[in-house]
């Protein structure tokens, strides 16, 4: 039995800058049966490799229950690190392995930036970002992205009049919040800049196997040696193992093993191990990949469908090319969609507003709508009951 | 392909307060075939629930997958938090499920600590508080121990001369690296210290169910309401899964939890409900702890047994009565235990100098030994290469 204290506990300064994220309150909506959630960014469960995974683990545990379930390195699983930096990097010292990629965020955050220290993101930008940069003590700043991404001319007149970020973040495939994709143009530029001002660009790149149409960028690591970039595979094989990794400088990685052993010692063995069993078995990522592609792109375009028939053009937005969201802008008269979001969720379904992503704008007609998680019949129905929402919020808005 | 940097990147100041530990080397050497760790807090491979946790993975895999596999909640899993809180206090709004119990105390010390603050703990003490506390920035305090733990009148007289820290962090049961357990009056007198002086402690207590002699001191948190308890399952079942916990009153739970969220958003989905089959199957776990215990009495009786025959009256030890420990001292004339680390290793056996868990003591002469991992016959082979290192090392040393 725990005595109750007499006072509350007094929390640190840095506890108080971080507070409780829309993606965080929805993941708690995103739970209720009657609710179809377009808000999180919750990956197709019917595309997990269950079987696969299955497989792998019970032989682990046939086989060698004393690796798999024992402590291991901070820098994670030796065969899964060479199997990482084959994709990325000279060798496995650049490769630290980590508990899903929101922690490598927090890990190269903690190791390169200092409190008060600027840091350049895409206004709107990743509400994990904003938190990790927030409880550093990091200062934000927004720079405005378009079709082709982060405006990195605007940057670069910003650099011109002396801004000196310790880092820029970005998510060059498939941004979260708006699914933009930087051009190869500003991805060298970007790159010139790093070089010429000498700031750290971390690359955080989830979506990057999730593309069906469209281009990629060139890898920014191919550009320039400051780079720091973030794997997950949590998009390509399933979120619940939390299983991600940071390539980087060797000096800079084993600063953030450093940091990472404090944290937690290491990413759990079990996982890492299965993990690589599922992408060292010949021809199996690859077509899973294919299969993946195909069905977030089937995914894609029933919500597109739908959202045109249910919605007409009271929704702007851009055709998705990968990736998991649809970036939307009310286009009619009505409260905006922060308001549009009680009357969804009664509707029986929920999204993200906008404003959750704002670094300094105010982003009051943007929606974040995502395809990944809902069958197509169910996504059809969650555009039906939003355009039955937006009626009555547009409604109410004109009587008010 | 990677280009390399031109120029190191700069890391922060709190990356430049965290320097690799003597664990984390260790951990390194103890992966070398010829030689007997007695080094690392390994747990017992023979011990682990492996046919267990294949089942109940291989059943989570079979009837839940969108939930084992997908994105969850930050505090954790519900029926785990429940079960957790069941041991512990009115309700999981008081338990916050962590990346092992290591991620815990990263996130009590990153909650309740500001830069600068004092904090207690034992001198020597956990070399992962030692670094959870550097990393933050936190001021040191050690307060020595005998062989009822913390030296509580100490502590009492230097809060009287106005020390005012922010938490006291000690290992209740079988602490680390001394293996000595808090008396109930000590237990009785730092609560009330802290309802006093409103400093809050913080329980770490993973080797609390490895006891097979003494008593051990009431629970904290039955004595004052300001205690944080953190717990592991690492030395329960195993490590591998990296699942722990903390308890406190839920308005610090939800502060832990955003930094939580930032830092690695949910512990394993999987690896939770897996530990959830496991200590919710009915009779398993009390079984299980009694083969636990009984195991790790053998082991250490054997380790004891092997030192006294091997080295005699040159190491000073007590005789365990749990946990994973013996802290021995060596009593003869020679260039203490550091410098007989080298000799060891070359004769295949490891351990850790006591200078690796000094706060501001030097502790020369003093070593920690575990007798958790190896078997008993390679405990004594451990023990006999351990005495012939120290007969050369006191031959060199005299020749010097």
């Amino acid at each position: 039995m725990m005595v109750q204290p007499a006072a509350p506990m007094t929390h640190s300064a840095a506890a108080g800058r971080v507070r409780s994220s829309a993606i965080r309150d929805l993941l708690a909506v995103a739970g209720r049966d009657d609710v179809i959630s377009l808000a999180g960014g919750m990956p197709a469960p019917e595309a997990f490799p269950t079987r696969e995974l299955a497989d792998a683990i019970a032989g682990l545990l046939a086989h060698d229950p004393g690796g798999a379930l024992q402590y291991s390195a901070t820098e994670g699983y030796g065969p899964l690190r060479e199997r990482i930096a084959a994709d990325h990097s000279p060798g496995p010292d650049h490769v630290l392995v980590t508990s899903g990629s929101q922690q490598a965020l927090e890990l190269v955050v903690r190791t390169l930036v200092d409190p008060g220290a600027d840091v350049v993101l895409a206004d709107p930008g990743y509400v994990g970002a904003i938190q990790v940069l927030r409880l550093v003590g990091a200062h934000l700043v927004g720079v405005a992205s378009d079709d082709d991404g982060l405006l990195v001319d605007d940057l670069g007149r910003r650099l011109a009049r002396g801004l000196r970020p310790a880092l820029v973040y970005l998510v060059p495939n498939f941004d979260n919040p708006t699914g933009a994709s930087l051009s190869a143009e500003r991805a060298r530029a970007l790159a010139h800049l790093a070089d010429h001002y000498g700031f750290v660009i971390v690359v955080d790149d989830p979506y990057r196997h999730l593309r069906w149409a469209g281009e990629a960028p060139p890898p920014l690591e191919s550009l320039t040696g400051r780079v720091v970039t973030l794997g997950s595979f949590s998009k390509v094989f399933c979120p619940g193992l939390r299983v991600g990794y940071a390539v980087a400088p060797p000096p800079t990685i084993r600063a953030m093993a450093l940091v990472k052993q404090a944290a937690d010692l290491h990413t759990a063995s079990l996982n890492q191990r299965a993990t690589y069993q599922l992408i060292s078995e010949p021809g199996f990522l690859e077509s899973h990949l294919v299969r993946l592609r195909s069905l977030y792109q089937a995914k894609a375009a029933a919500l597109v469908a739908a959202l045109h028939v249910r919605l007409g053009d009271r929704l702007a937005f851009r055709e998705p090319e990968g990736g998991m969201f649809i970036w939307g802008r009310l286009t009619s008269a009505g409260a905006g969609a922060e308001a549009l979001l009680g009357p969804a969720i009664a509707a029986g379904v929920a999204f993200v507003p906008g404003a959750a992503f704002g670094v300094g704008s105010g982003l009051t007609r943007h929606l974040r709508l995502s395809f990944a998680t809902a069958t197509a019949d169910r996504l059809d129905v969650a555009a039906e009951r939003l355009g039955r929402a937006l009626s009555a919020s547009e409604a109410s808005f004109a009587a008010s």
